[in-house]
């Protein structure tokens, strides 16, 4: 397929929640000029309610539907849309979180990861969802991340937040901390090392990337006088990726190693609990932080922030993280173009 | 005393571990034109030692050194030093940690204390000392805000990290992570704001601070999907602080209480454990924050920093920490003379 690769790559955008800010954003991002130089999008949603949410924010939806992928390759323009169901957007109410939308948000993220899969699509992006709305219909659902990484059959994937000034993985996720602490293990340790190295090098192109791993402790435990994970787990982990030939270095005091990575001193950091990743990561870049799932067989980027019901039908949602997280993917394919 | 009244107000200064960076940023602070006109400081420490640092950096030792506070007041200049020992500058090695310096550098804290208990200075700041080297002469030392706790006879205290831009108050400081999450307890959360709101009120001159209290667990527990202890021990301390008439509110999702103080919308933050706050502070403030110790019968602030080994000794370390230190200090004594 010559014509493909004249042009920008063709990234998938799920709609997200039709009654969250996902619709406001995916418009007001895919009107950026800028964008359209780096990919064309290909959204995946209900035309209805970009319609709805065209009203609202007063312009022209501004895209062609198509039936599937391949098709965008022999038209002209750079946003598409692939009607997913039809939805009745009267009756989508902006910030109301409805169980009967929530089958269909599912359905945006399963069509999405296929033609990711299959290389129809160069990449997917995610817009926001609520997960308490999917599991009305479909009670096992945890989240995009388990999600995709169980259509793809991948086993070792892990959450990944980046940033213009810091980029911080995450050894655990969502549990409670008592219990992410416990599971923190050198085995899990190990693998995030690798999934972050993977990631800089094959997705941001950083050759050689400078790696920090935090401790867990007060002043990465002080020597032992405030714990030991430093020493019984972390410290094997990073000895194991030294001897794999990584620039990995730590345990580092959690209060600093981040300031010293937004300084520069770092590619990333590998963080060991949620909010000790998070805090810093929003704190620098709460409007255009991106989230990307690193071990996936396929690019996938989202939005670092959620449905934002409280703010959803005003018109003044912000798209910033959605245009990082578009942008990102482009390059990501640019350097990359077979992924993994 | 009228003389003191029409001076600015004296402020101690003890000398920290000699051998780290505290007699250089000493020295440093004491020159700025602008700090004079907002305080006197009267160094406590060894002449010795604050000669060799002038020497490193090339300036002349600016002092007049009197055997009792109230001297300051007959005499003209704003640096005076009280020669507390005398240990041998020829002796002091830049950043090599020795034992023998240990009883000299607690020595300095507890004069120090002891005239701000009497009044005899306004407040007290404390340079970075090693814990390690004072437990060689005296185990049982914990550092400077338990050791002033205990000569002051307070047993309601706690440490406030202080920027221009985000202000964190710690309801747990320095134990494993685990055990930190153990001491959380409804009692010493409430403690803890009822420390944040007195030192926000008489300290900053802040009439109705607003103080937000942070989760513990991811998204602060997501309604109880990820931890319970938002709603068993958060909750009600919060609730008692509202019943108090506090405006106060929380407990907040971690990832972003944070960044919305740093924005404006409190004054401070009550956040569970040492990184919690720490990251944040230290991202924003890692040069200037000042570290101060709330509940106590006298002012005192502290540089937000460690004795900096590393670079004691090559006459590059940053004074903005003590410098913003000092200046709290003065802010605070101008604000409310007698204290608490």
């Amino acid at each position: 397929m010559p014509e493909r690769n004249t042009k920008p790559p063709l990234v998938a955008v799920t709609l997200g929640d039709p009654a969250g800010v996902g619709p406001e954003i995916i418009l007001k991002a895919s009107t950026s000029p800028r964008l359209s130089r780096h990919c064309r999008i290909l959204i995946i949603g209900d035309r209805g309610v970009l319609e709805k949410a065209a009203r609202l924010i007063g312009i022209e939806a501004p895209f062609v539907s198509i039936p599937l992928p391949d098709e965008a390759d022999s038209l002209e323009g750079s946003v598409f849309i692939y009607e997913s169901s039809r939805l009745p957007g009267s009756q989508v109410k902006w910030g109301r979180p409805d169980p009967r939308w929530g089958a269909a948000t599912l359905e945006y993220i399963r069509r999405g990861a296929q033609w990711a899969l299959e290389g129809k699509v160069q990449a997917l992006v995610t817009a926001p969802i609520s997960k308490e709305v999917i599991r009305r219909t479909n009670p096992a659902f945890t989240g995009h991340t388990e999600f995709l990484a169980q259509l793809s059959h991948t086993r070792r994937f892990g959450m990944m937040l980046a940033g213009k000034r810091l980029r911080v993985s995450l050894v655990t996720v969502h549990q409670p901390l008592r219990k992410a602490i416990r599971q923190i293990k050198t085995k899990r340790i190990l693998e995030t090392i690798e999934l972050t190295q993977e990631t800089l090098t094959r997705g941001f192109g950083i050759k050689e990337p400078r790696l920090a791993v935090a401790g867990l402790n007060p002043h990465a435990g002080e020597g032992g006088a405030f714990g030991s994970e430093e020493s019984d787990l972390i410290q094997p982990a990073i000895q194991s990726a030294l001897e794999r030939g990584f620039r990995v270095s730590g345990p580092h005091p959690p209060d600093t190693v981040f300031y010293r990575a937004a300084r520069g001193e770092y590619d990333a950091v590998v963080a060991l609990y949620h909010d000790q990743g998070l805090i810093p990561l929003k704190l620098l870049h709460f409007e255009d932080g991106v989230n990307l799932t690193m071990g996936l067989p396929f690019i996938r980027t989202s939005v670092d922030h959620g449905t934002a019901y409280d703010i959803a039908g005003r018109g003044t949602a912000n798209p910033d993280s959605l245009l990082a997280a578009l942008h990102l993917a482009a390059d990501f394919v640019r350097r990359k173009p077979t992924w993994p």
